[in-house]
């Protein structure tokens, strides 16, 4: 990546995807699990752009949605209808009603109530709703708390009983098609125990679906791989997948993947130039023009990013990276080696496909950044620089002097 | 306020802000300034919609501006343009370019690099930059991290001393136009105690550079005054004034204060609908259709917001308020009392209306919420709620199938 050319043509702040890592991790991921029949569904939420949704399309990737908007971005993007599957908890009405209209795969359901509002807006429209259960296997994945999931203490899914209970109601009702059943215990996984754990508490499930004639076909086995930000010890695309198959033995079933930050995260990188250096009592500052309103992970995360300089300089000291951003929360890192800058310098900052952009807002009016793609060494726009107009057009019409 | 009928009339997830209530604030502030003069220069970034900026312009209000973006929000929205401030830790060349040009009352500078930036670029546009700067008194305000700001291990500032040497600086050049001097220690300050001292140390600071010929007239005490969010005690705007005044004997100076929360923070609610109830285990959530993506200070500064349910019902019992983006993370409140629900009740999320629709973000493809103003009894639209259109807007042209 020449990401000195590419500040130079779009300038900065920016956001640089390599579409060619995003397709070699599609396919060591789809290799994985060529054992069985499998869906790769894009979890849409770590990098929601139009043109990287469409590039996960043509790939043969189908999308993991958590809400209608994310669904409306799949279907414009050219994914499978079929391969499209809307989860999360918390759907209102008209997002049922267009995801039912919208002849998805299914729907996910984390609770009973959600079951009973789809069957009756189902009813309403006449159509038979394909859904899947998230079951809750209450494992500890061993991750941040706020991106942990699959322990009860969390809002996600319903208990193995109570999914049972679910499924055979489902059953029963005319206008749910219980197909799929789903769990996701968090996001950047580094440990295979607890997914092998929770794929066999769910695999037996199924079984025990199975003997009451539910039969279930799609394993969806939610997202999570870990990637490396720093020198996280990493599991195997292959290891991953043995580790969920050795737990299926003696199922039919489809297996579905909802990875988002396996897919993108290493692939983008958040670009942002140096504007001054500072120094207060012994703390130096580096002042960048990106702030945490575009990469808001290290501030409500503390979430670790790799920050690189682009300069000859090797004159180093320990700095904080900051942005322009009215709050001490508004850095990108602490306390880390960095060369003496200057002005203009291009600092990059790694890992930020997954969860960059997405998150962005426009605090203190900062317009959101742009976002390139490069693949086979070309570069192009997939997502315009917003402008001040983009900012105030939702308010002007309604300011009356 | 009728917030059921407001939530009718423009649905939810919703903003609703009290200009009555702003309107009090302002005045209150204003009037205990009385003794002197005075500018209330409203945060733009605690609530950047233009119709509560042009509220507060019409009161006489000035602005506080971190951004380019927020000077023209303030400049269009009729604030006086020699009452608005450009503050902030990094501006960029163009951001200098346009505040000199647009005849602003001054610059606040933040570092010795950036006062040489502007000089260098005031010198190209043959102006006299109007300058205030702002020096970090290293007091500890006792407030959260992430908005404490004043002390030497912020990113904030400069010292007393570097402040003198760049006065002088300031002083000799022909381009440069020391006028202010600015301070700012934090952010949702309950203390009077550090406020008082960090105004003597600046006061001082201004006495010693008279002695030396410089001559500042405006005496900018940044922002920060609190708010009750649960049961602060609060310092009393008089009590505030009067601090701020006995340290300023002897001197002829125009007080700056740039309160943001304090205008507008207890002036806001963000409504949100009950979509279900569900248990986990133990624990029970009430999942709701607003989110993390349009209220991030819980996730965020684990803030407290008073949440209440707009129903009969007393059946109490201990809960998770959260919404339905896929993290953990993404919740209103938690473990606190709350009347059994049912779908569609109204819930009300108290102070509001700072840093709330400002840190606002699409994440999860989330459409941001509308805005609305009551004042007199009559409410209106002040930004229209976010379309799926909207959001793709700067996308759409570049996605090839
Ligand atoms: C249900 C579900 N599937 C998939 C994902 C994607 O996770 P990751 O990006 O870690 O692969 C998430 C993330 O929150 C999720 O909640
Ligand atoms: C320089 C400056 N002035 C004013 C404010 C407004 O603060 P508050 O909303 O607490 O009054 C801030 C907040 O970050 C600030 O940094």
């Amino acid at each position: 990546m020449n990401f000195k050319e590419l500040a130079a043509k779009y300038d900065t702040p920016l956001y640089v995807y390599d579409f060619n890592h995003f397709t070699e991790q599609f396919n060591k991921l789809k290799k994985s699990f060529k054992a069985r029949k499998s869906i790769i569904a894009y979890a849409v939420k770590a990098n929601s752009n139009l043109s990287v949704i469409n590039h996960f399309a043509k790939l043969g990737s189908g999308a993991d949605c958590v809400s209608i908007g994310e669904v409306k971005r799949a279907l414009l993007a050219g994914v499978d209808k079929y391969k499209i599957i809307f989860s999360g908890v918390g759907k209102r009405d008209d997002e049922i009603k267009e995801a039912l209209k919208s002849d998805i795969l299914m729907l996910n359901i984390e609770s009973e109530a959600e079951l009973k509002r789809i069957e009756e807006i189902a009813k309403q429209l006449g159509k038979v709703a394909r859904i899947s259960i998230r079951v809750n296997p209450n494992i500890d994945p061993k991750t941040h708390p706020y991106i942990s999931t699959g322990l009860h203490e969390n809002k996600f899914g319903v208990d193995i009983e109570t999914a049972k209970k679910l499924y055979l109601y489902a059953k029963k009702s005319e206008f749910l098609n219980p197909i799929g059943i789903h769990f996701h215990i968090g996001s950047q996984l580094t440990e295979l125990e607890p997914i092998k754990e929770a794929s066999q508490i769910v695999a037996d499930l199924v079984r025990s679906l199975k003997a009451v004639n539910i039969d279930i076909k799609f394993f969806d086995v939610g997202g999570g791989l870990g990637i490396r930000y720093k020198d996280e010890k990493l599991i195997e695309p292959y290891d991953y997948a043995q580790a969920i198959l050795s737990t299926l033995s003696g199922l039919d079933v489809t297996i579905i993947c909802e990875p988002g930050r396996f897919l993108v995260g290493n692939g983008g990188w958040f670009l942002t130039k140096v504007l001054y250096e500072k120094e207060n009592g012994d703390k130096r500052f580096v002042i960048v023009d990106g702030a945490m309103n575009d990469l808001i992970r290290p501030s409500l995360y503390n979430a670790y990013h790799k920050v690189e300089v682009l300069t000859d300089n090797k004159e180093m000291s320990k700095a904080n990276l900051v942005g322009p951003v009215c709050e001490s929360g508004d850095f990108f890192a602490k306390n880390v080696d960095l060369p003496k800058t200057n002005p203009g310098d291009l600092v990059v900052i790694h890992s930020a496909g997954a969860y960059g952009f997405t998150m962005s807002s426009n605090y203190n009016t900062r317009p959101r950044a742009a976002e390139i793609a490069v693949m086979d060494e070309k570069d192009r726009l997939i997502r315009r620089r917003e402008t001040f107009e983009d900012l105030i057009a939702c308010e002007i019409d309604y300011l009356k002097e």
